[in-house]
């Protein structure tokens, strides 16, 4: 006799299955990036032969070496790796470096010669205002290097050159493994220029080879943070404000982390750098005020420990990203996000990691469309 | 027989007596910006001559005029003045400006070399962020220039040279005068360094000029809004959250609306350069938020314009700076703020006004201390 078919229906439609079993784009996105930033190092990075080879910019170096400046332009999450790269290129390979709104940088009649690089940072390379810019660049005689995700995007074509991010698609509307993927490709540059221009020393070079090399793992070391985090962000969940503290290379962590709150859970959240908090925004504190701070081992240790002492004596609420292993801030803090060690020229790449985490957990309690915030659109091709 | 001495108490102590009638010294301090700013002039413009003239500058105009870049530091309000003065100096002067956060500089091993300006920037002459960013600049090299408003404070000291704010003491934490003072200087130093280099012509270097000299009678116009703007401070005392937007010259202005808001009535208030609104911060627009915006007469007004309809459709409150006699954006925004016409260049001298005003009545009606906010201090001199 016949079998008689069972047929079991999948629940599961075409986005589950491309979600691969996460509850979000996002989440997903959140949890590629160990493999993602691998993926940028892909056929470039090769830190035990000290080897660092990046297509788009080994033809144009002389470019870069002999720029007066070095101008960044781009809009949103871009910006913000943008300024994490001002940190990076001015420390590592000392050039000037000024990054700039593109909406505001090509309405100003900036001052762009022959002698400048512009790098032109975006996701989807279609962002109009950055498009803009990159023409007005063009026309002033600027050498234009491109880092955009999406192969082929108006960007990548209108560039002089460019490095692809390997981010693979990105779907949520808020930009997760776009970002440190940027940072990634704009690390690599910064350390590609100090070895030519010798502002590096041999073994500094060699030794964030090796550093940026063991990245993926130490993200996926942060990622193991993630039911904490989920605890955290229920104690939060239903704050009106948040502030978001850093100082150097984690000032422009805490405006992305700041920028991501803001984007998926609609709650007012801003960044600042740490030390201007006494300028103004410590007038906010009381204690229905959350504090992030990012308070890993850095040069600045002490100074955010004292930012955190004063936001405690106002009753703030302070979450606190810090190293592992740190016992101070933990001792002060409500409540703390570990990250692994690495060098502090590195560590936007693992401190933006629980950051994200937070928004997308507070998102998620609040019911908010995590994947498609209201009002926004992933990709702004409108000026 | 003797007269009988009928003794009247005067119900004012020596406070109030300084308060000049004023309810506040911040008010008084507001209102006082039209004399300050002339006083700014005194000795150094004579607007109908063409002569323009800063002592401290004149001695050495061609450390500036031969400058590879200028880099100001300075830290909250003053911070924003600098900003401004990077449209300005870029605009009219043509030298590339780099606006950096003192605290962030001095920590972050900054490129300075002999070849650079460095403009600090302090009311008070003491913030020890800035006057750290002056030492390490001199032993760099750099020229360093001062902008003080005290007389004989350590910043004026320590630099090279450099020019008085005359906007007299400031009492009230949150800035005011110094502001629309430090402006005045930064506008006149780009005014000459403009004619020092040949980049602006002849005519429209006299038109800045007269310009300048009816500032203080414009900001005087402005002053007249303030009873209208008690009307606006009244309905919207009670929102938690604010916006600011503006572009060009006016996005500083919209970071210092926001930063009087915050230090005085203590509501989380958020400046941004209007482009960037569609790059995350509009997911938090609703029928809860009011939005700022400055839509004068300039480069920017029709995208100005198209930013305030994008908040109306998501139901956000508009509150608009605007040119005197401006129709269009008057039937779009629900309340209205007007200042008088002046190039774009001078804008934030006026736009500034209302915006001082708003804060003012809604800390007022808050019962907030308006002169002595929670958690601040006058002059932050701790690092």
């Amino acid at each position: 006799h016949l079998v008689d078919p069972y047929i079991q229906e999948l629940k599961l439609n075409i986005e589950q299955i491309e979600k691969g079993g996460y509850e979000h784009f996002m989440l997903k996105e959140i949890y590629e990036q160990p493999t993602v930033i691998k993926d940028t190092y892909r056929g470039r990075l090769l830190a035990d032969s000290g080897i660092l080879k990046l297509g788009g910019l080994e033809d144009h170096i002389s470019k870069f070496t002999n720029a007066n400046r070095i101008i960044i332009v781009a809009c949103g999450t871009s910006w913000h790796a943008g300024l994490v790269a001002e940190y990076i290129f001015e420390d590592l390979a000392r050039i000037p470096v000024e990054v700039e709104y593109a909406s505001e940088f090509r309405y100003r009649n900036p001052i762009i010669t022959e002698k400048d690089v512009v790098i032109a940072i975006s996701q989807s390379g279609e962002t109009a205002d950055t498009l803009a810019a990159i023409k007005l660049a063009k026309q002033k005689g600027a050498f234009v290097y491109g880092i955009c995700n999406v192969v082929g995007s108006t960007i990548s074509r209108e560039t002089h050159s460019g490095t692809y991010t390997h981010a693979g698609p990105e779907i949520g509307v808020a930009s997760t493994k776009a970002f440190t993927t940027q940072i990634t490709v704009l690390t690599m540059i910064a350390l590609r220029l100090a070895k030519q221009k010798g502002t590096i020393s041999q073994s500094d070079y060699m030794l964030h080879l090796r550093e940026l090399d063991m990245i993926p793992d130490k993200v996926a070391e942060a990622l193991k943070s993630d039911e904490k985090i989920k605890v955290i962000a229920d104690v939060f969940k239903d704050s009106s404000n948040f502030l978001y503290l850093g100082r150097g290379y984690n000032f422009p962590v805490a405006l992305e982390g700041a920028l991501k709150l803001k984007e998926i859970s609609y709650i007012h959240a801003e960044g600042y750098p740490a030390a201007e908090m006494k300028h103004g925004p410590i007038a906010l504190i009381d204690e229905h005020m959350p504090v992030v701070v990012i308070a890993i081992n850095s040069n600045h240790y002490e100074k955010v420990v004292s930012n955190i002492q004063e936001i405690k004596s106002r009753k703030g609420k302070i979450i606190a990203v810090v190293t592992e292993g740190d016992t101070v801030v933990k001792e002060m803090a409500d409540y703390v996000m570990e990250v692994p060690k690495t060098p502090e020229s590195l560590t936007p790449l693992v401190t933006t990691i629980p950051l994200q985490l937070l928004s997308y957990h507070i998102a998620v309690m609040l019911e908010r469309n995590v994947d498609q915030p209201r009002n926004l659109a992933k990709s702004v091709t409108v000026e």
